[in-house]
């Protein structure tokens, strides 16, 4: 492969994770090193995604973290790397067909040529994979010289291709942390009460089945755990309490905010859940306010409905050390793919046998065969009623929760890394 | 002051928070130090408070945490240090007045006679300070030798008497942290959004003041914090975001729950958050929601509400340093002066002059003076326009959040103490 020698641009897409940024660090890292030196000018970073592209909107990341000798600056790219969220902003924006839209298409081109843009790299999901698939498609219908590399990103942990999704680890420790001191927290009282915790994961359950991790590692679980890929019946959810009940007085309950009925019908969009708002909108209450509804009226006990919501997917005080490694790695190994040549791929994690402990090495895998598609959790990790994970499940995330990552504070208070 | 030899009780009551344990660990180091053996034969836990010793759920602390050598099992007791909730359970139990159901006392006394019960120490917040209050009154009334401690917890600050209370600071850290992590979160898109955070205090905003914290260490805090004690005008409100977006597209706002109008009305409890769920009980939607729809009806943008619930009183994960620190040692200061002869009390912090940096000391406070008392965010401490908190609250607050508690974990996971 011919050595390819110009400007870099890396955006960040989708939703915020708390090792977004340690990806981008990663490359950063990598972009200052002497090999990514010899290839990369220049990193620029797209501000708001392919958004800060189209509009110009662009940083010039390596005059940000180089240092007066020529390297990278690694304290300020450690605080970059605890830092949640997306430092570079992000976008939900979907690119037309190429075939459809030639002319969308041309214009990133123009812009490319440009600044010689030669490689650009994209973080994110599902669909900012799509955005990867899509720009590498066109770009080998011209005679432009271009590297296309997806990193990957996401909470949810549902990109296929690859053995987890860097911002997993990290969102399932927050997970399992927090709702082993919400079940510490439900068992001080001696009257019956439920507590209904909602996570994050429309269609995938990974983030709902960490809430089950201290099971194995001799902490508090919750009683009972709902995915997404298993049917919601409420009848059997009800019996499921009935017979917890006999056994203590405070239980806790996991569910995915994606729970559905047989016919495929989420709980929190069920009839069940319609309420009207003041202005008389009908509004969708979420699958744990739904159920907390269903339990008061079944049991008349009290009843709390808690969404995780946010703190989930943004909780870098609490991140996996795993994690924000691997999430470096693999943006370090994109950009070195890149420069030897690969394109239209992403960076996928490949876990060892575990007989000699956890390790992952990374490879690229087409993304054709990752974008817009989904990767959920298989029925071996969930027990055979549908109402918990097996170990086999909780085995698989262990390892990606483990370590804490280090935290720059300032009287108490975590610094965050910005451009401002 | 004659030298009372015998057992002691304690017991943990009202809300959960991440110091309570802390306290306990406190009081048993003490009582197992050579002035705590002098005088207190065993240290006896309260199963669930008040009610544990009505019914004789009594654990023996001393057993439980002696080393061979019969001092304190140190390890032990970190690990209860760092353990949420409150480990030996709860109640909210109210004393009845010993004027109109002497009984009650009579049947109290017999036990504490039985158990040759010389100390009582209750670690609680306003309700808990009812019951010291009503029980050392009571044995004022008797010629039976009992000193009665309170000792200071409560998430709300909002116990008088003392500069601040255990259990505050690590609620605030956690406050502080998250609303930060969303803050950035909610930065990463440019469409116009509102995220109003909802957080704990019905009728003190300590909490919520804790969230404007990253404004003085170089963070990102919310563009504007309502606490109970300012009026809350939904009018006024509104032309707040009209008046911020005209700055930026992302607002964030953070808001006690118990925010209240001009009349008294929360507005959680409002007309305008009259929702009737499936079986047509009409329920409250929060202060949040109810602000999320107003908001939504009137802009019309992207409008999400987030309720800390209760991973803001039990987030042991991230607790201050100062605060567990303080925590223990008000509870071996609570022991100390109670050995000296102090009872009819609660333990009070002190805070030294600020010229020389912040530190405390620990003095009894009169509990009938407490009980049953609040004490509330002043005016001074809240900007005129009642939408944020000032430099000087921010001050106050600061101190507090200072330092990270240490947390053994187990694979990534904190490990919590239990008596299983």
């Amino acid at each position: 492969m011919e050595k390819l020698i110009g400007a870099a641009v890396i955006g960040q897409s989708g939703g915020p994770t708390a090792a977004i940024n340690a990806t981008l660090a990663g490359v950063i890292r990598a972009s200052l090193s002497e090999s990514g030196r010899g290839a990369i000018t220049t990193l620029y970073g797209m501000r708001n995604g392919i958004e800060g592209l189209l509009d110009g909107r662009l940083i010039d990341l390596s005059a940000a973290f180089r240092t007066p000798e020529g390297g990278a600056d690694e304290e300020k790219l450690a605080l970059l790397s605890q830092t949640p969220a997306a430092v570079l902003g992000s976008c939900r924006k979907k690119l037309p067909d190429p075939a459809k839209d030639p002319a969308f298409f041309e214009n990133i081109l123009r812009i490319f040529e440009e600044k010689n843009i030669r490689y650009f790299f994209y973080i994110g999901g599902n669909d900012s994979m799509d955005t990867v698939d899509k720009l590498s498609a066109y770009i080998a219908t011209t005679d432009y010289a271009l590297r296309v590399v997806g990193l990957p990103k996401t909470i949810d942990n549902d990109l296929p291709g690859t053995d987890h999704s860097p911002g997993y680890g990290s969102a399932a420790k927050l997970i399992a942390t927090e709702v082993q001191e919400i079940v510490r927290d439900c068992a001080v009282y001696t009257v019956p009460a439920v507590t209904i915790v909602e996570i994050m994961g429309r269609d995938a359950g990974w983030l709902t089945a960490a809430a089950a991790l201290p099971r194995i590692t001799g902490g508090a679980a919750p009683d009972f755990v709902y995915l997404p890929e298993a049917v919601f019946s409420t009848q059997a959810f009800l019996a499921d309490l009935r017979a917890a009940f006999e056994k203590k007085p405070n239980l806790v309950v996991a569910v995915s905010e994606g729970i559905r009925t047989e016919n495929g019908t989420y709980i929190g969009e069920s009839e069940q859940s319609g309420s009207v708002d003041v202005f008389g909108h009908k509004y969708l209450a979420g699958a744990a306010k739904t159920l907390e509804h269903i339990v008061k009226h079944e049991f008349g006990c009290k009843v709390r409905s808690i969404e995780l919501s946010l703190p989930q997917r943004c909780g870098a005080h609490c991140a996996s050390l795993t994690d924000l490694t691997e999430a470096a790695a693999a943006g370090a190994a994109g950009l070195e793919a890149a420069i030897l040549g690969a394109s239209g791929c992403m960076i996928a994690i490949i876990r060892a046998s575990e007989e000699d402990g956890y390790s992952v090495s990374f490879e690229t895998a087409d993304v054709r065969k990752i974008a817009n598609k989904e990767r959920r959790v298989p029925a071996e990790f969930i027990t055979e009623r549908g109402n918990n994970v097996t170990d086999v499940c909780l085995e698989y995330i262990l390892p990606l929760v483990r370590g804490e990552a280090p935290v720059t504070m300032r009287d108490g208070i975590p610094v965050h890394f910005t451009f401002d």
